[in-house]
Parts: structure tokens; C-alpha cells; sequence
């Protein structure tokens, strides 16, 4: 058995292709709703300003050639008063935020007035118009103020309260299992001599999620039983929306799980991509439940769970957004790569330049490399060199996300 | 009384001077630790790789001119083994992360071997030492892994896991009290008549911060009388590190909150800031809590949350980075300023291009502004015009932190 070849490209899109969203609905309250996407249309209930009001802490004047005005009353923001006449000599003290009276159609800032005493004013020329905000100027009643699969950021709460909305319908969590394999692994809360290496893959790729705004159960370890796995796999299957796995995939001897997901009905979109570093990859689909089988070394396995799953989850947990929001940056040091393959290349993007890490050069069971990264260039195959001062794609970790892009160099 | 006229960048600058990190400890469990900051500097227990190991599924033998092994032994991840002398034409199969027999200083992958079978490979010509992970190639016991002030990320908690530590020191979560003002404001909870209006900037706010990973209190509305005021600023004080207040500072009438805050001793860095939007701003220290006043204005309230704000919460929070990391990107569609103030323009950077939202003509009052944007430009006085194809520094909303950087244009 060998493991496929397709490139980093294809294994993505296979992905979001067969990545369906749950569709099931519930309602939150929208302090809780922070990361969340919306399961329903947002239309407007109310005009926005929902009542003309001054930019500015002022003075109201129906506009005309007079440049003299005595001032009548002061309104304050929040006052509520019945309409009243304004002659063209008269303006109202106001403030910011203040409804203005019917005939004011002009407000000129206290600071810009000629002279201003408790009595009258004096202004200079100004435009008619000036520093009032219309009802209705940003948003007209009964208009799509947010759609579907929208991401709950702190700027859609703010149009939400505007509106006077505090329960919003979104997505139910999806719910993701983080599996375990390999007897060898110890927990990191138990001893582990010279020669034994400590489970860093749950912890690191549920941290991950949890950054996304995920929540992951660590459902345990498997051992290095057939029988055992094949029946876990099927548990997890009947809880989870998505599964994912660690190491254990790539050829025969010792590694049950491949045979245990395909024994449980797992149809694979790849197993295998042809990329440095994360060769052993997995993804496909079991009944309802989607499985990631990210490779057993750290690196590799971090990057494919940030690469691969990261916008993968987000459009089975109803995003409309899920493509990274990749920017340009210039490479600052040049580096080698074998054209025969893709590349997921770590690095630090900083003032405009990226700077791959040691030169492209470091093991895919290092971590140094990530925790000196803060963000990713993906490669397709064909270049064996990368030039300083070439212009890159390069995703940040920090990545937001955008209806489509292609971030592939 | 007017405003103070300092730059939106020294604004910023005397925030962080006077931000001071509270210094108190807690211990926590590292799965609890995302987002938090480390009050301990992390020295490695152990070497990475623990122990020498392969990189590749393959054969490890004794490097010389032999190209031709007899396979005498199988070694899996995780297996343990007595030490075994090899011979020159002898190789042992091993898998990728198991150790390797003392002899053993070379490994060839299974899929570059000439021949394979059950008894013996034949390989080709090979480098001496390939595809071995050296004990302590990565990181040697002892040294320096993780510095005090370093923020749990990820990537961070791989590196700790690796190491087997499960509890670390982080610094207390600051507490933050969020402050409502003006009794003209509806809670989104509550109905409004066409001429009220809700109170945004409270939960806006919060949830900026939450993204951040900063807990918050909202602390209710304080009434419009000074002395009711005084009393409640007097008991958050005594409570909270941060207070975070939006409006109620610009000029005298009804705007208690200014002076209830200097009657309780604060000493504002600043009270007012040349920039549009978002002129009325203050920041200052009452005894050891650090207040900031935001705008009433939901818009540039937002902005200032977010530019002079998050960097301060993140120093006070005891971070080593809160410098924004910007990146470089070109200007979409030219637009004019004010020469004689500071800008804070928002606009959504795609594809390496920034466009600024609808030619930098919005009010401080919207919202829509912020929901389209995904990225903030801070301008310095004195430009009245920017070009098209002009190179801008941006500040993505997900931007990640920097020990320094200078994101003034």
C-alpha cells in the first residue's frame, strides 16, 4: 500500500467540498453568541438613526443668509419634546446625539461659531445640511442588515444591540472528538522515562480549536488492538460530528486505525498528500461524522490541523466565511525546496516582510519552528527556489476569514 | 474648557508608560491557559528528542561502503530494548520515532531502498547521518524555552507539553469594570420608543475584549448627578484595575462623569486627542486603577477600544508583546483627510490591497463602517490626500502583538 499523491490544493478543496454544515438551530443570548455564526437573516427594526440628530455639540438653524441667531432653548441628548417653530433668527443649543426640532436643517460646532455669548451667535459661511444625521442615512427599515452563517465578531454585536436584538438564532456547536493513538504516548500529567515521548498532539491541536472558537473532547487513547479501535471508532461515530486522529496511518504494521475507520464505513477523500512536511494525512467521511487523520509527527500535525481542518470546521459549523484571508508579503531571506513537492513553510511575518524559519530547514517533529512562526506559506510543487524580495501569499495564524481566496503560491 | 490636542500617537505612548503589570500570580492548569500570560520563565527538564531517534519508516544501519544489509531485528515507536551490537552488513527496520540502537548512525527510507525483501535491501549511495533526529538536536536540557510575559498560545502549550508540564504560573486576570453613562440610553433587554436609543458601546466593547481574552464586569448605568457619580467611581476604584467608560467627558453640561472621576483622584495622561473620529478620550491612573474614557460615539468608541485599549490591557495583563503587528498593504482607492488632525480610517484588507471603506466619508455614529472593515489605518496629521497604489501600514482587527513596532503612517 502506498499513500496518494495529490498536492495540498486538491486535498483542501476535497475537504470544503464535502464539508456539509449540521443545519441544527439554537437559540443564545448574544453576550454568549461571541464566535458563533448565525442560522438566520437579520433584517432591520428600525431605521438607523432612528431619529435625525446632531453630529455635534452645536447650534440648530433653519439655514437661510442670516449669519445672527438668538438662541431659544439648549436639547440635550435623550430629551423628548413636543415639535416647535423655529424662526430664521433662532437656533437651539445642542448636543451631540440630540434630536433635532422639525425646522433645524443645519448645526454649526460651538468651536467654529464667530462669537458666542448666553444670548446669541455669530457664525461664518457654512453648507446647508451640515452636521446633522439623517434618519434613516445608514439604514432603512426593513433592509438585510446580516446573513446566514455570519460570524458573531464583536462588530456584528454592536449592530445587533443597536437594533434592540438579545437573542439570536445560530448553529449548535459541532461537536469534535480528539482521539489518541499509539500505546508508547504518555499523557503529560504522568512520568515519562529517557526513551518515552509525551502525547503533545491532542493537547496542541485542541488548543487550536479552542482558539477557533471549537470545542473538542479528548475521548482518550487507543491501543494497538484491532478489535478494540474498530469498536471505539464506532462509539465515537454515533456521538461526534468529526473525528480527528493522530499518526497511524500511514503503512501497515502496527497502525489499526486506517483499517479501523475503513471497517467503520470511512469513505477517504485522500490518504496521503504529496507535501513537506505532513505526508500521512487523512480526511473522508463516516455516515455523518467527518475524519481528519492528521500525521503522528507535532509540526506536520499542527500545521495540516490549521491548514486543513481550521476552514474545514468552520464550514460544517455554518460559516459563510472559511477562506484564509492570506496577505502579501516579501520574502526577506531566500530558500530552497524540492520541486517534487508542495510545501506548508513556517516563518514570521513582521512589517510587511515574511522570513521562513532557519531557512526552510527543520524536522517536521520539531516545535520550535512553530512557536517561532506566526504564520504559514503554502507552496505548490514545481519551484526549487525561492528568491529574497519575491512577493508571497502568506497566511497569518491570526488569519481572518473571507468568502473565497486562493492562498496557494 | 477644550480639549487637549496631542496626537493619537503620543496618546498611545503615555498609555503604555503608565501601564503597569499587576504582578500577581495564580497557578493553572494548561488546558485553562489559553490566552494567558506566563508569570514564570520555562526552562527545558528534558532534552527534545529525548532520546535518538528516526525520522523516516526505513532501515538504520552502520554508515560504510556496504550497500547491501541483512535485516536482523524489527524496532517500533515506543519499543524498549537492551543495547545490541550491529556489523557492518547488518540493519535494523525501524519506524518513524523509534529509538535507535547505539550503532546505528544512519537511516534510509523504505521507498529509496534498490531492493527490499523479508531477508536483506540493497540502497544506494546515501549521506552518513541521514534521517536521524540527534538527542538534543532541538533543545538542550536547561536551557531557556519560555520567558516570563510569553502569551499561552498553541503552539506555546505543544512546547509545554513536550516538556510534561501541566501547571504553569500565569499572572491574575485583570479585572475590568465597563461603566454605562447617560440616562438616555436603552438597554438592548429593553424597549425603545423611535426617539431612544440602545447602549452600544457597553457590549460592543466587552465583546472586543473578550476576543482579546480579557473577562469583563458590566457595572451598570451611572445616573446623570454628580454625586451619585462620585460614589460609584469611588467603589469600582476600590475593586477594579480597569475602568472603561464611553462618553460623558467633552464639555461640562450634564457630563458629571469627567469630575466625579477627578474628585476621586484621577490624573488624566490625556483628556482629548486631535484624531478624527474619537476626539473625546481620556485616559489616566486613580490610584491604581487605570480608567479609560471612550468616545459616545459607537464607532470611534470602538476604534480607541481597540487601538489604545487592547495594546494597554495586554501590557497591565502582564504581556511581553502588545505592539499591533502590521502589515503592509496598497491602497485600494485614494481618499482625502483633514491635514490638521490624526486618522483613525477603517477599510478591509484582501489579497495584499487595503479599501478603505467608502472613501473615508462615514459618520463616528454608524456602525456598518466597522461591520465591513476588518482593518484599521492610523495616520499621522499633515497629508490631505492618499494615492492610490500608496504602500500603507494596516493593523488587522485579528492582529497579532509584537515586542515593538511603529504602525503610524
Amino acid at each position: 500500500m502506498e499513500l496518494d499523491k495529490i498536492s495540498f490544493e486538491v486535498a483542501l478543496n476535497l475537504c470544503l467540498e464535502n464539508a456539509k454544515n449540521i443545519e441544527i438551530k439554537e437559540s443564545v443570548f448574544i453576550n454568549e453568541a461571541l464566535g458563533r455564526f448565525l442560522a438566520e437573516d437579520i433584517y432591520a427594526k428600525r431605521n438607523s438613526p432612528a431619529f435625525s440628530n446632531s453630529a455635534m455639540d452645536g447650534f440648530g438653524f433653519k439655514y437661510s443668509n442670516n449669519k445672527k441667531f438668538k438662541i431659544i432653548k439648549t436639547i440635550y441628548a435623550g430629551d423628548k419634546f413636543d415639535d416647535f417653530e423655529i424662526k430664521d433668527d433662532e437656533c437651539v443649543k445642542i448636543m451631540t446625539g440630540a434630536k433635532i426640532p422639525k425646522d433645524v436643517n443645519t448645526v454649526i460646532p460651538i468651536e467654529n461659531c464667530i462669537e458666542v455669548n448666553d444670548e446669541y451667535i455669530v457664525i461664518p459661511e457654512i453648507k446647508k445640511g451640515a452636521n446633522i444625521r439623517i434618519k434613516g442615512e445608514e439604514v432603512k427599515k426593513g433592509e438585510l442588515l446580516l446573513e446566514k452563517g455570519e460570524e458573531i465578531t464583536p462588530e456584528v454585536i454592536a449592530l445587533l444591540v443597536r437594533e434592540g436584538i438579545t437573542n439570536i438564532k445560530v448553529y449548535k456547536k459541532i461537536k469534535i472528538a480528539i482521539l489518541s493513538t499509539g500505546n508508547e504516548l504518555k499523557e503529560p500529567f504522568e512520568i515519562a522515562s529517557e526513551d518515552e515521548v509525551y502525547n503533545i498532539n491532542s493537547y496542541s491541536v485542541s488548543a487550536l480549536f479552542k482558539k477557533h472558537n471549537f470545542e473538542v473532547d479528548l475521548v482518550g487513547i487507543v491501543g494497538d488492538d484491532l478489535e478494540e479501535t474498530i469498536k471505539e471508532i464506532s462509539k465515537l461515530k454515533d456521538s461526534y460530528d468529526v473525528i480527528i486522529s493522530s499518526g497511524g496511518i500511514s503503512f501497515g504494521e502496527k497502525d489499526y486505525l486506517y483499517a479501523a475507520f475503513i471497517e467503520n464505513g470511512l469513505k477517504p477523500f485522500f490518504h496521503g498528500i504529496l507535501v513537506k512536511p505532513g505526508r500521512p494525512t487523512m480526511a473522508g467521511i463516516m455516515d455523518k461524522t467527518f475524519v481528519f487523520s492528521l500525521p503522528g509527527n507535532p509540526l506536520s500535525a499542527f500545521i495540516n490541523a490549521f491548514a486543513l481542518a481550521i476552514p474545514t470546521l468552520r464550514k460544517i459549523a455554518g460559516a459563510r466565511k472559511y477562506y484564509f484571508n492570506y496577505v502579501l508579503a516579501k520574502n526577506e531571506e531566500s530558500f530552497k525546496v524540492n520541486p517534487k513537492k508542495d510545501h506548508t513553510i513556517l516563518g514570521f511575518l513582521n512589517a510587511g516582510k515574511f522570513k521562513v524559519y532557519e531557512k526552510y530547514k527543520y524536522g517536521s517533529g520539531m516545535l520550535k519552528p512553530l512557536f517561532y512562526s506566526n504564520s504559514l506559506v503554502l507552496l505548490n510543487k514545481g519551484r526549487d527556489f525561492i528568491d529574497a524580495a519575491e512577493v508571497l501569499k502568506v497566511i497569518p495564524f491570526n488569519s481572518d476569514f473571507v468568502e473565497f481566496s486562493n492562498p496557494f503560491n
